[in-house]
């Protein structure tokens, strides 16, 4: 435990001094890794009611006071640095990614953390189920659907689904296994038929790359945690920072103390 | 489908027009019932904070933008009106029960509901597990334990637990069950000796009736939605609304829509 404590710091302590700056898919593999949000105070209620009212897409982690900046889930660290890349929106446009938002922070933001899909993907993987965007080298293939969430405030959006290819029996469990992972997306939405979903297209995914389905596969859709970021950003505030895409948050919690039983 | 829902609309028209005044335990078997409580605006953030990080004593099933009285699980309704008994508290002292909160409410106040262990009642039931409170014609026994919740701004309480005896065996498979019903409270978080609860005397409970153990039983505990109450009342604001004891909100949600799986 205190061998893995110490790298999880270590690896943070690289990230924060810029010795790490790309992405964290693979990394601190068996830790909790999460999406981040930061917006005003003015805006915390409202956004906190809307990951509490769709919570599949929107799983909370953790979420501070105004101003605070280390969160529950890793003592010691500090959100304005110790992710490798972050996105900068004003007035709901994307404006420029740095890698530190410490000059962007003050006592007003409010930071959450929402679970991501990369909990569960382990669990799979042990499974022995394929993870085919990992098998071809690529991010994993997310859609914009024509699911609404349920509003809160001025935030809205679609839900966005990530997509793995698998057989019928092979998705069913999949659905076993990712059931326990409700704080992390948990069980699929959907599976089948992409037109159901709005989507008309695999091969053409809004975010990520394409991947291949094998006879005798169907899509198996997931909520996504990019639907996190569609939303704070579709209140056009001042502004809004978030993790850049693949940039992830690492925690101190292990996958399984996330799961439900 | 439409017997039932009429028979819903019709028992909480008749709470509206104060034709029922009492309990609501035992009744709209099958549909979720909902602890209640209002609190001002100003608020909001910090006190659906603190459900968002006590999610096992105070499990969130709806929460309203400030001024709304209806519910998005009980469409038609309103809190207001709609319960059969409320308390009002000022500065965290409980001043007055009342039976409509309408003079109360403004468009400052913030609704929450959250989730009751009679949703997991009948499930235990069902599967021939004992509710001594219920053979003996009582309320179930209620302890306030020495469990910090973890606070949000000015709110924080210890944790409240409900007890049921059962035998060890009966005791894991109710674990099983409730693991569902993560919505209404979950898993037990203890049974066996209250001492580790900080309870000295079973027999003498914060809240509810005492109940008898039988020989061979062991007390079985899980978090108490009067959490929310305490938590609420614990920052001592200018007004806060609950439900009074027993005199919950009746949803048109059922049970087993409430479930994990």
């Amino acid at each position: 435990m205190s061998e893995t404590t110490l790298s999880l710091t270590e690896l943070r302590a690289q990230i924060r001094s810029r010795a790490w700056t790309t992405l964290t898919s693979g990394v601190a593999k068996g830790f909790v890794q999460g999406n981040l949000v930061m917006l005003p105070k003015s805006h915390a209620f409202e956004f906190l009611l809307f990951c509490t009212r769709n919570p599949k897409p929107c799983p909370i982690l953790d979420v501070l006071e105004p101003g605070m900046v280390e969160p529950s889930i890793a003592p010691g660290a500090d959100l304005r640095t110790d992710l490798p890349r972050y996105r900068i929106y004003r007035n709901g446009v994307l404006t420029e990614e740095v890698e530190d938002v410490t000059a962007y922070c003050n006592g007003e933001m409010v930071s959450f953390l929402l679970g991501c899909s990369f909990s569960f993907e382990r669990a799979l993987l042990e499974a022995g189920l394929p993870i085919r965007n990992m098998e071809e080298g690529k991010n994993v293939s997310m859609y914009i659907t024509n699911r609404a969430c349920v509003a809160a405030g001025p935030f809205h959006t679609p839900m966005v689904v990530s997509m793995r290819p698998m057989t019928s029996g092979q998705a069913v469990r999949a659905a076993q296994i990712t059931t326990r992972f409700e704080r992390t997306h948990g069980a699929p939405i959907h599976w089948g038929d992409p037109e159901i979903l709005g989507i008309r297209n695999l091969d053409e995914p809004d975010f990520g790359d394409a991947v291949t389905l094998h006879p005798g596969e169907i899509p198996v859709f997931w909520a996504c945690g990019v639907t996190s970021a569609l939303a704070a950003t579709s209140a056009a505030l001042p502004l809004v920072i978030t993790h850049a895409p693949g940039h992830m948050f690492i925690s101190d919690l292990r996958d399984e103390e996330m799961t439900l039983f």
